[in-house]
């Protein structure tokens, strides 16, 4: 159990619940020039931006993108398919540019946000200048101990990484967050996370990663198995975020948290954002009032975390990279959902004729 | 039969294939940083758009969303739930910012044409200046004849139609068209199509279209029987597109064909455009590799017509509005998937280390 000394201090996050503006919102929906109903998700995507941002005319502001890393003890048992080196590798690429969340960030002019969560290796942190991409330095510790033999982190350090991402949060501006993540092994938190708290069988929650063939994912599965049965005590949310890690996802957690409850928007991208998201809604349900989920993974236990979740993701790619990939390629659909809204005519103020 | 005399000059289309360039396209995407496969549908898109344009460093430039537009006199039998009217209410519409597709093309930058290929309505054409949306006049007839009772359409105006889509084509900048329609009563034409091209049961292609109940449904599918029996002779492509319309439909399929032997990229929007796709695809199967088909409609008839061009879409959203409404929520994925090509550095640049 954790110590109530030990717990963060978690934001408020409010009901957005309001029957005016939603009956508002559906009746502009409603009679805009189009058969009822014709622009299908996009007009539930519209209504959701709407009530979350308080308003008729939803209007997208600064968007952060914002990509929390973070290495995994877990990772030196051979639950990846690449070197836990890789981490620190991507984080650099993402610096410079060349990754796809660079790449995506780029296309759609998202400021790119990298935090070092608790990457095993020395990073600079980096400031914004010019549109470049900042590196923030709230690293834990180097990297996670392996859960296969004990828990991942302490509560103090659970605690840590929580009130980093509040604080990473609260430091950026707009009303609107992406979500990604790099880490060699997080896809193994993800479906320990899953695992533990929906009660889903290790075997349908565990894939291939980054790629490991059928003999790695039986290794994989033999690791996380022995990894649940080394922290059988954990159950309830923080516990098991504490015993499973790692780094970046309880960093992430903390960032979902506070976004809620300053009523931003979310854009959750994959396997291991969804994996935070699950966690803080276990400690507020609230959150998910504010989450538009980005896209459906390839990884296997996505689906299902998905369906825990209730949540129905916009595209269905058979992406499987994280970063925020995910999110970056679903974000202009949130765009045109405002823009929807905010431009489009109604049957009235165009003059067309209504149905007969 | 048509006349050699009636038939348009078709342009040639040339065979894309071109192993060199294909198996440089899969090393590139191969290598770069992310595992492999890991950017799924996206990788796919990103190798035809290598393909289509010829190099490994695509860029998609000056994209046209063409929205072609005519009535039906089928629709007279009450096969949709709009009146007639509301064709050129919505080209008024389109003009003037307020559909969808203006919003859409908007937020994206994409140059807006609207066709008048047989509104039954006199347009005044517009000019396109300062990026506003540009009206074509390429009107064969005030709306088709009633297809339910003889053909809608001579095999001249059809040559004509398909002629003028051709020439319309050759006026527009750029390397990719968005391809759109607008016209009451279109899903009925591209009902028959389906049905008579491929051979599947009538029952299956008929929808809802704008938001007909289960009534109008069904009276839709009588007229639409009628029209089958009333020209059961048309079984050639050219023939079953003049005997069941519509002027938008055959001018899309000169556009289509145009397109194709010009060696742009086409982004294939709903249920009707794809049936002038069918119909260029009978004329000439090599269109196909040009195509990139943007959505699943929510309109039942559009799987089975995208099952039968093999082709996979890329987003599922539930959209039955046309109008390119879908092409244009499709077009940043393409964006994106170029950028990818370009942009994203490969393992050995960024120093990466490979998959253990």
């Amino acid at each position: 159990m954790l110590l109530p000394s030990e717990l963060p201090s978690l934001p408020v996050v409010a009901d957005l619940a309001d029957p005016t503006l939603t009956s508002a919102l559906h009746h502009l929906i409603d009679h805009k020039t189009k058969p009822l109903g014709a622009l299908g998700r996009l007009e539930a995507l519209a209504l959701q931006l709407g009530q979350i941002l308080g308003t008729e005319q939803p209007r997208l502001e600064v968007p952060q993108m914002v990509v929390f890393a973070g290495d995994h003890g877990l990772a030196a048992k051979g639950v990846s398919a690449y070197p836990s080196d890789v981490t620190w590798q991507m984080v650099e690429n993402f610096l410079a540019g060349g990754a796809a969340v660079s790449v995506l960030a780029r296309q759609h002019g998202l400021a790119l946000t990298v935090v070092d969560c608790g990457v095993a290796r020395d990073l600079t942190p980096r400031q914004a200048v010019a549109g470049q991409p900042q590196l923030l330095a709230r690293k834990v510790a180097a990297g996670t101990q392996d859960a296969s033999i004990g828990p991942a982190m302490t509560p103090a350090q659970c605690a840590q990484a929580v009130a980093h991402g509040m604080e990473v949060v609260r430091s950026l501006p707009g009303n609107v967050l992406l979500l990604g993540e790099m880490g060699i092994g997080n896809t193994s938190v993800a479906s320990l996370l899953l695992a533990r708290l929906c009660g889903v069988p290790l075997e349908a929650c565990t894939g291939a990663g980054t790629g490991l063939d059928a003999a790695g994912i039986a290794r994989k599965r033999q690791v996380l198995e022995q990894a649940l049965q080394a922290n059988a005590g954990a159950v309830e949310p923080l516990e098991a975020l504490a015993a499973l890690g790692g780094f970046e996802v309880a960093t992430m957690v903390g960032a979902v948290l506070q976004a809620a409850s300053e009523r931003r928007v979310m854009v959750v991208d994959g396997f291991i954002t969804s994996a935070a998201v699950l966690v803080a809604s276990r400690l507020e349900p609230l959150v998910l009032q504010r989450c538009v989920f980005a896209h459906n993974s390839g990884e296997p236990g996505h689906a299902l975390m998905l369906a825990q979740l209730r949540a129905q993701p916009l595209l269905d790619l058979g992406l499987r990279l994280g970063e925020g990939s995910g999110a970056a390629l679903a974000w202009p659909l949130l765009v045109s959902a405002c823009a929807i809204l905010r431009e489009m005519a109604s049957f009235a103020t165009a003059g067309v004729a209504t149905k007969a």
